[in-house]
Order: C-alpha cells, then structure tokens, then sequence
C-alpha cells in the first residue's frame, strides 16, 4: 500500500505512468487508451477496493499533448518503400521504352503499419514516367497480380485502341500476361497512369502513378527550382500522400527564394482540399492544361481524378504544416495522421 | 463421380459454369457469388465428402473479367422510358404554356430494376424545357402524387411570388391541384426546374428537369454541332446520368470534327467529378453565366446544384470512356455501373 | 364510444389533432412521428379492438405540410447567444491588443437543443477580428478549457513562431495558461483564426472565428453597402450558419438596389455549394486572394478551409431562400432545417 500514496499526490509520476501505457501501443490504440486512462491507473494502483482519484485536467492535457508530440517529433519517419522513383527509359530505334510490372505486395504506409497493395515496380505511387511531347513511347506491361488489369493514360489524347479500358478498347491482361502500349505522346501537361480494370479495387490498392509530359516549349512562367508531387489517395491504405500516412510522409524542402512547383494529383475517392501554411500557392495550370490567368488561394481543394499544378514562393522560413483541410483526415485526440506533411523552407 | 474428373481438370468448362451460374443474377449479387464461388463450385460437384480443387487465379480472373464483358456488351442497354424528352410548349395569346404533371410511378433505371419514382410526365429527368430569353411563358403544374410540391426554377432570376418555395414564395400545391407560374423569361443559361418541397425525398426521386434558356443574340464561340445533356442523381434510384445506370446510359454520338455542347446538372448530394477519355471540355459557362475565360481540363467537379456548359471537339475517333471518377460511383469487381457512359466519335 | 365517430369522420379534426401532438416535439422527433402516426391516433382513438380508418393522402400531405409551414413561420427564432461580434481590440502603445478566451460552454444551436461547445469568448463563431494591412497586432489568448490548445490565423502569412502549431511552431497552451500572438498584418483579405490542436474535435466544437484584414488600398469594384460574414459548420453540433441552424439562422437584409459582400468560411469537413434563389453572385476573391476576373454563379461550391468573397446586387425585392443545395443538410420530411437562411430585399 505504501507507494500507492505518491503515486495519487505526484503528478509527474502520474505522467509517466500514462507515458508508459501509450508508448508501447500503436496510434490508433491510443484513443481507446485515453478514454479509458482513469480505470487503467486505477487498476494499476492497487485492488479494486482502493480507488485512485481522477486525473486533473492538467493531467489529462498534457497526456493527450505527449501523444501529439510523438508524433510530430516522429515526422519524417522511416518506413520501407518509396514511391514515385523516376522511371528510366530503354532506347529502342528512339522509342522510349518503359516496363511496368504489376504486383501484389505488401506495402509500409506508416511505421508498422503493413497493408495488402497492388503496385507498378514493386512501389506505391508506381514509378513516375516523364516525356517530352512528341516522345515517342512504348510502355510494357507485365501482370503478375491474381487479377486481370490493364493501364488507362489518364489526361493523354491517345488513339482509342491505347486507352487502357478493357473490353472497350483491348482485352484485359490476364494474369501472367504482357500487353504493350505504343504511343507519340500528344499532349503536355501533368497527367496520371492507372488501372482501369476493377479499378475500385486496384488503384485504391495502389496501381496508379505520374506521367507527367514536358512541353516541347516550356513557359517561362511556370519555371521552378523544386518540382514536387503530391499525389493523394483515401481507399484502404487510409489517408494518404505519396503513398505515406504523416508522421511517415516525405516533407518538402525548398530554399529561402527558390520557386517550388507542386503537382497535385488525386487517385482517390472523395475530395481533398489542400491547406497550405505560411505561403499561398499560385494555381497555373489543371489537368495538364494551362489557367488562362494564375490565381492565388492556400486552400485547393482537389477532387478525384484531377490534376492541378501551382507555384509556391518559398519565401517565409521555417517548417510548416501542409494538409488536408478536412480534419478527420489529418488529425484526432491522438494527434496528426494521414493527410499532413510539412514545406520545409531553409534560409 | 465419373463426370467430376473433367470439371476437375477443364478450366474451360469451369469457366461454363461460372458464366452459367452468374448470368441469371442481378449484378449486386454477383459479387456475393464471386466471393463464394469456391464453395459454389465445391458443391456443384458432388456430395460434400468429396472435395472439388480451389479455382485457379486464372480461373478466378476470368470469372471476373466475364462479368465486366457482359456488362460493357449490353451497353447501351434498352429499358423502359426515357427523360428529357423535349416539351412542346402550346401557344396562348403569344405566351409559351407548359404543362407538367407531377405523377408517383415506376421507373426502370437500368434493366429489370424498376424503383419507386416521383416524375413530371412520367418520365426521369422530367421533360426538358427550352424556351427564349425574354419569352413569356406559362408554366402548369398538376399534382397527382400523394404529397404536396412546388416547382422551383433554379437558376431563374424571377419575380419573388414565382420562386416555387413552399411558406416562403407560395403555398404548397396539395394533392389533386394546380399551380401556374407566369413570367418573363429573364436569364439565359443551362438553368433547372424541381421540386422545392421535401426535396431531399422529391429530387432525389426524379422530380426534376432541365430547364435551358437560348440567349437573344448567341455567343459564335459556343457554336455547337451536338447539345448534350448530362444530368447526375445519387439518392434512392443509385448513381444515374439521366435517370439510367450504366449499362442503360446513353452513349453521346458526335461525326469526327463536330462540336458537341454538354450542359452538366448535378441534381444529386454528393460532388461527380466527370472524365472523358481521348479529348478534353472546354469550360464555357458556371450556372448559366459565361466564365470569363474559357478553360480546359478532362475532369470537371461538378457540386449539387452547380451547372456547368462545356464544348468538345469530336476529334479522335472511336468509344471513349466517359465517367464519374469516384471510381465506387463507377466500377465494382462485377464490373462498371452507375455513372459511366460513353461518347461515340465516328469517322 | 360516441365521440370515436366525429374523430373517424372529421379530416378537420384529425388535422388538428395532428398538428397537437406534433407541436410538443423537436424537429428531429417529429419524423419518427410522422412515419407512426397512423398507430398514434389510432390508439389516441380508442380501445385496441376499434380500428381507426388510415388517414387519406390528404391529411398526410397537410400534415407533412404543417410541419414545413411551422419551420418557416419559426424563422428567424430566437435563441440564446450570437456569434461573430465585433472585436474591439484594447489599443497598447499602438498595437491593436485582442483578447480571446478558450472555453467549454453550452451553446443553443436552435430553439431548445443546447450542445457542448468550445468557444472563443463565449461565443460560436468567436469574435470577429476586423484589422488592416499593416496594422500591428497583438492576441492573448487564454485557455480556460480542460484541453491544451492553440490558435492558427489561417490565411495569414505570419512569421513561423506565430502560426500555433503545437510542436511545430510553439508548445501547446495549457488548461489555465496564456499564450501571446504578435504580428504585423500581412496580407489582406477574409481569412479566419481557429484552433490547430485536437482540431477535429475543438474546430467542430467551435473554436473558429472571422479574421478579416481590409486592404491599404480598397479596390472600388469591391464597394458594398452591406458587409455579410456566413460560416459553415458541420460536425456535432450539426449543420449551421453562423453557429445557428435553421430556423435560428439570421437573415441577411439589404435595401433594394444595395450591394451585399458576402464571406463564406468553411469550417467544416464536408463541402457545402451554397445557393441563392431570385439573384446570383459574383465571385471576386478566393482564400483573400482576388481572382484574376470576378465571374457569376448562383450555387457556389465552398470546401473545408476555403473562403469566398462575392457581391450580389440586391435587385430583386422579397425574400430569397439561401440554402446548402446538398439537400439533405437543408430539409428533411419535416420541413427546412440546418444550413438555411434568407436574404431579404426590402423595396
């Protein structure tokens, strides 16, 4: 019974007991532990015929303080994966040559958290493709999955019969099956690849990336020191950018000056609008097409399967938080998740 | 047991089976079946003591691929009753009179399923109305439902007493009545007319039409060779574009190099961002008004309430895909559904 | 027994009496009423082994409707409490000193349904906070809640250190402690200040209000005669206006010919297209930012986090429903509710 008594009068103990409990449990686990902290240290004080007395507000506060600063002080944290690896041609008779491979694998959304994905090149976002307007092109596509799928071009202008939809314009490609798409490349701008085939499924899971087209004349407008892409999606792998749930999203990182141009890309099934803090974003240009004037705003909200680019001037130094403005995407009682990452601007 | 060998050992009788077991089904139970399908099989077979083999992942993809063919093969499906069908005004004293009548009725969204609708002249979307700015007209609502109504023109800028809100504007229109709203048609634009009484129940229901007002002097930028109409409802009826699901849409038809003019109305709760493959939209006008410049994308977010007017130019032949890309209004695993349609480019 | 028959024979009378056990109910209630209410009189009618007849469509409908026409008649109803007061900020030496209290009260959302709100100085939305470009500013807030918080000015493009992230920016503000904001007012336009901490829950409760910064220099096209703030809430305390839902939401009023600004604010987690019969908008800011043309609707889309700025020229005299066009978070069966208001022209 002896040490039952400081354990009720010392409220620093008292924090680190509750410290103690959350470290070792994952994050969503946490919000069922903060509901029931009172009977758990109670518990843990002694028989149920002893009752340990509330905790203060204060000690409640700084309970729930301490599990959102794990979080932050996580970010960025390492997981095993990365999307989005710039994807080198093969040179074949100048034909760009691209191999994508599709494939059941499990993916590391958050530190611990592994989930069931389907993805190009082993990674989610799959590997980004970047052309030249008038490229000429092949891409290859090998399905190694369990389930027929087929790649869709989304944003490009192609014949009929390279636009991905099974049954509409190719067969599917079964499992085991190759199928080659041949293209010149028609028309610039930031455009997405992505199943078409039970697509729900398939690129909730994963299979979808950037294509993005370089114009065959750059606007001087629209040059930018840092070119970063955000690519968004909500399905089974929760809320995420880049493939990544905060804390283990990858910030952005500009020097104090430097223009930074981010493409945002949504392959997911509700709406998105992206706040961003300290700089406002500059909108030049939609689903790879340009505005006819930039318009300014810090909040874009992003809908599926559009694409919109904007321009940030990294001219206000320090970390900022960058996320998703509707909150039970980017926050709970336990802190930040999903949808948040930071612009990072060193002076 | 002498047949249960070659069912054993003939994938393509295997996949009879599966086509045979799956074609007499509604598409929402097939995904029950396909999740099943072991089992189904398993017992088709024989007595339980005898176990038939796991499909293969080959076999299990081509059931699924089967059953996204078919529902793409029916496309454009034929089923009872159309909407939109233009309403030819009679001619009083120069006035342009209209008559609807509000009916309960069953209406066949896609085929064999037939829900409970509420419609103006028996059909969903209500009758499509065009008339002239500055036409006086005369608009005759008849109410055969079992509850009241009240027509609200939705986008019209009229006199305050023919605004169509119950309490607010008029009185309800019980049951077994009459109402006529008179006026001048002021503002031209892609506007609406729909139920503004219970109308979370009423509109949801099909108690809707389009209500398109052609300007006096017409914009030579907007020449059009096709107008489209594309109206989106969610509620009680599923995910329809004019008041079918795919695979009972109706494809848009253009000749190669024709304009076609589409004028989205979203009659619905929720945001359809709408793609269309192989060519991009022109954004012409938002809610009837000409935008100040017009813009292009592939994938316009069009909100509840919102009407957006758009031109494409019919320029690469072939079946192009055409869909809302909140891909669970879309596909299943079954196959597609609901908002998907298609806009034919022929040579 | 004999005053069962003038029940069973009297529409009139079976009108009243519906209305009577209606009037005694909340909205909510009444649609659970309303669906049971044929057992209701029944059993109100007599013993269990009389019968009474059903009521005719008729009386349903009329019912249905006095329901509706109770809301509207209700409009605007009282209730306690008003959000967005102007802030009048102490002056210190040249600064501009605001104080703002963090505190967990009850709020009354409509007539008689009090919630559990967190609220700056009492108040849902908070105080609004009306400056100028270059004013300098100080905020003191003081957090009387049992939880830690913070306050971010989102929009405002601040120096790191005071843009009240918690561990990003600054430490939590704890139960009981103060925390002090110090800047020069950057950018102009209708931006808002919130809590960023356990936002999910604290935004949703209410800790939001207006920060509003007029420009050094007004732009003459954006002259209005009346300056209207409209904040969109959707989280537990359901959907409102200005802290209200309807029929306590307020009406904007204008005189015939004035020009009315109108701020939307979304604080919520859903989009919400806000409509306005009788007369449309004309958009000219976005986030703060002026868009590079003013362009028209009459159904504006408005995001988590993203402010609009637009006029309406109020030539159109009456009174003009003004609704979310997301019909479910503005009527029920039951009649209007949540994100409703009106503007009223007076001539």
């Amino acid at each position: 019974m002896s040490d039952r008594v400081p354990v009720v009068e010392s409220p620093s103990r008292r924090a680190f007991l509750f410290q103690g409990t959350t470290a070792a449990l994952s994050l969503p686990v946490v919000a069922t532990v903060l509901a029931s902290c009172d009977k758990t240290v109670a518990a843990a004080a002694g028989p149920a015929s002893v009752k340990a007395p509330e905790p203060t507000p204060r000690q409640r506060a700084d309970s729930m303080d301490a599990m959102h600063e794990r979080g932050i002080k996580a970010f960025p944290a390492k997981t095993a994966g990365r999307g989005n690896a710039l994807l080198a041609p093969r040179l074949e008779n100048g034909v760009k040559v691209f191999d994508l491979t599709a494939d059941e694998i499990k993916w590391e959304v958050e530190p611990g958290r592994h989930v069931d994905a389907m993805a190009f090149n082993g990674m989610v976002p799959g590997p980004m493709i970047r052309v030249r307007e008038g490229d000429r092109v092949r891409v290859r596509l090998t399905n190694r999955m369990n389930q027929s799928t087929a790649v869709h071009f989304h944003g490009l202008e192609l014949p009929n019969d390279q636009d991905g939809v099974p049954f509409i314009t190719q067969p599917p490609v079964k499992p085991g099956e190759s199928f080659e798409y041949h293209f010149t490349v028609p028309n610039a701008g930031s455009h997405m690849y992505h199943s078409h085939h039970n697509s729900a499924e398939q690129v909730s899971k994963g299979l979808l990336g950037a294509f993005i087209v370089e114009p065959k004349a750059a606007n001087p407008a629209h040059r930018a020191d840092v070119d970063a892409l955000m690519i968004l999606n909500d399905g089974v792998h929760g809320y995420t950018l880049n493939g990544k749930s905060f804390p283990a999203t990858e910030p952005l990182v500009a020097k104090l000056g430097q223009t930074v141009r981010i493409r945002f890309m949504n392959e997911g099934m509700m709406i998105h609008p992206m706040h961003l803090h300290g700089m406002h974003m500059t909108v030049i240009a939609k689903d790879g097409w340009d505005q006819p004037a930039p318009w300014q705003c810090d909040t874009l909200n992003i809908a599926p399967g559009e694409r919109w680019d904007v321009l940030v001037k990294a001219n206000n130094p320090g970390t900022w938080a960058f996320h998703c403005h509707i909150l039970q995407h980017a926050e709970s009682m336990t802190g930040m998740f999903g949808m948040v990452t930071a612009l990072i601007v060193t002076a």
